[in-house]
């Protein structure tokens, strides 16, 4: 088994003010591709320090991943240490240079000495294309490990981990066998209860099980290598699936989004929404994806009484009967968009998302939902826990679309869900 | 300078499967107590690899905080792992057994013999309390260090960092000067000018510069310790304002939204948005705000022409004269959304974010904004840089929210920026 080690730098990781998710990813990505994590670690933009510490792990790691710090600023210092591990001096890579100037004539720009910086390597270095930024990766060999560098950008990083040190890795060290990782995203319960949930079933030896939470979804991973334990892991999502049911939103590299898109699409559909509370958050999330624009047409932000009545024909006499947050003003709201956005669907969401504008009958977190289908209206009142704004309006945003997605699916609209009150649901004929 | 260094360990974090959020907290909560962190690292639960990393750093760091591994359960490792490095037997400390005892008198059940694990440390350490959960944690010394052994859950960690920790080693090390971090909010400049500019000053001894680049904004920091340096802070900070001049957007730990809801409210202005490629991501960044409804009433989602037409009144023809991404349509947006929002001020922004739709004349990147005001229209055609959609969505959300802040503070509204070429500017009375 190969010794793996991730080695992130920079002062702000190490000062806490951002928390380090590229080391995560690395993890994430190499673990699916076979490879375990031995240690990680973490060094400022010291040079002493990173020399040191690239000194000391090049006799215990067979491979090295260290992240961050080959821009073309001053505390970018990852080249200049690699030379001192080496013994190198740092030389002008020409072929990164001619990049570098293809890369910024494009916008019309020159390429300054300081960019400049970001071409010179150690002599002995293997040079990583970086499509998506101006700091080119590198690989170098050091006593026991091949040290692979790479930039900060999450983007960045993503590909070059992909398309560069993967295939060099493979090349140098061996293809790890075949591995697999299969991925089934849930909604609506929660990590303990999927625990409990998967402990009644019987892992085969050649599968392992992961969780990763990522509110407000968790996603349930098998994971193995070869052919043998493929076969076994197609079976046993056979199992997740009956497990979990019609919790699981999407399988595999995809998003809820995504699986929208395409359903509405093959049947002609198209969406409106009416937001209150999330205030656009659910038509910028299906704006977010190409290819949006064949199927979502408008969206109203009706953040006040007036814009609901105005932009969406809810009757005024409604607000003061019951509430802006009531399954009728949702209704209304989702009627409305639908008949004046002249779409097939519509989705509407008005609640409390705090802190402030609870009260003893409607406390922070109720949140009433509205979706109109050419036949039919779904209203819902939901009680969701006090979270946070934050959370309160992400949370309700995917529970609409969700909703969409039950709706597509012919799944039961009215979801039993592990964090959810259901203080009222109708669905009625229009 | 006390040395400081963070362990944390557990194959979950190690393997990316959760997040290292702990890390982050304690480098934050140990900068600002003054102590510099100089290395953090994650250890898998494995004996062997915490012995020898426990053995190794101890002589070179003052301070270890070790998180996690303080449980009940067999991989639980950090009391036999600090045992182990300094040569001790684990010993009963009828202390925590005493407390074990209480906290579960409490709740009616019975101490178990795997609860009971918890109350076994070290022979030398010094006790933790932990009010929170029935892990204590403890303090020991090995050769220069003293190590802390801390918990996982993070309102026990949180507590026991504060209550115990400080204190134990306020006792033993000293009390660090008090220290203190000045920020700027920069938008508009590149990393690498910014350090080129900053490179124009003369930074105090006493004090340390800090970059931060959260796109698209960059985060200026200025840090050190004492009144003194306080003082050389504030002059140095002038120097930065004068530098960066109006691409500071805010200081401080506020926000951009922040500072334009006290703005917009202070004047009893008030805002709607007009959006086509953002897709409401402008509406739903001010409203993740508490207190928004005060300011903002309402946003227009209007992402095919024949909304624009229907919701804001675009005339249809200018969409073929001009195209749907034009000054011309921007403007029409933003009188549109004004006047039907019955609000004072109105932001619009259509453009092509990719990766279809572009054309030669207008490639993806070109995104056109309007501002509508009680007095002005003002309208303009920026290309940004072909970042991918999402990058160039909240690049372009931030521009017009900018474009508030610049009117509401009176500065340049056509702004240089590092990254957008300005392709139309022009700011007419109504």
């Amino acid at each position: 088994m190969l010794k793996v080690e991730i080695m992130t730098t920079g002062e702000e990781v190490l000062s806490g003010q951002i928390t380090d998710r590229n080391a995560s990813w690395i993890s994430r990505f190499l673990e699916e591709q076979g490879l375990a994590i031995n240690r990680r670690y973490t060094i400022g933009d010291r040079l002493d320090e990173l020399v040191q510490q690239l000194t000391v792990r090049a006799d215990h790691a067979d491979v090295i991943v260290v992240n961050g710090g080959l821009g073309p600023t001053d505390d970018d210092y990852s080249a200049r240490a690699a030379a001192a591990a080496l013994g190198e001096e740092l030389v002008l890579f020409p072929a990164w240079v001619d990049k570098l100037h293809e890369k910024f004539a494009k916008t019309g720009r020159q390429v300054t000495e300081r960019q400049l910086k970001q071409a010179y390597l150690p002599a002995s270095a293997d040079l990583l294309d970086n499509p998506r930024g101006t700091a080119c990766g590198f690989a170098v060999h050091l006593r026991r490990a091949w040290i692979y560098f790479t930039p900060g950008p999450p983007v960045e990083l993503h590909k070059m981990m992909r398309d560069e040190v993967m295939p060099h890795l493979a090349q140098r060290l061996g293809v790890p066998d075949q591995v697999f990782v299969k991925k089934v995203m849930t909604f609506g319960i929660g990590e303990s209860r999927i625990n409990d949930l998967t402990a009644t079933l019987t892992v085969p030896a050649n599968l392992r099980l992961g969780y990763r939470a990522t509110f407000p979804v968790t996603e349930v991973k098998v994971m193995g290598a070869g052919t043998e334990a493929e076969v076994q892991a197609a079976a046993f999502l056979d199992q997740l699936r009956t497990l979990f049911g019609d919790h699981i939103i999407y399988e595999g590299e995809t998003s809820l989004e995504a699986r929208l898109q395409e359903k509405m699409i093959a049947r002609g559909f198209t969406l409106a929404t009416a937001e209150s509370c999330t205030g656009g958050m659910i038509a910028s999330r299906v704006v977010d994806r190409p290819g949006s624009s064949a199927w979502f047409h408008r969206g109203y932000v009706t953040y006040t009484n007036n814009a609901k009545h105005d932009m969406l024909g809810v009757p005024m006499d409604l607000f003061e009967r019951v509430g802006a947050v009531s399954s009728e003003v949702a209704g209304a709201m989702a009627l409305g968009a639908r008949e004046r956005g002249g779409v097939t669907h519509a989705l509407s969401v008005s609640g409390v998302a705090g802190p402030d504008g609870g009260s003893e009958e409607k406390p922070v977190g109720t949140v009433a939902f509205g979706m109109a289908t050419p036949t039919h209206l779904v209203t819902m009142l939901l009680q969701l826990p006090n979270w946070g704004r934050e959370k309160i309006r992400i949370m309700s945003a995917t529970i609409a679309l969700d909703l969409l997605r039950r709706h597509l699916e012919g799944v039961p609209l009215k979801a039993a869900s592990d964090f959810v009150v259901v203080r009222h649901f109708e669905e009625r004929a229009l």
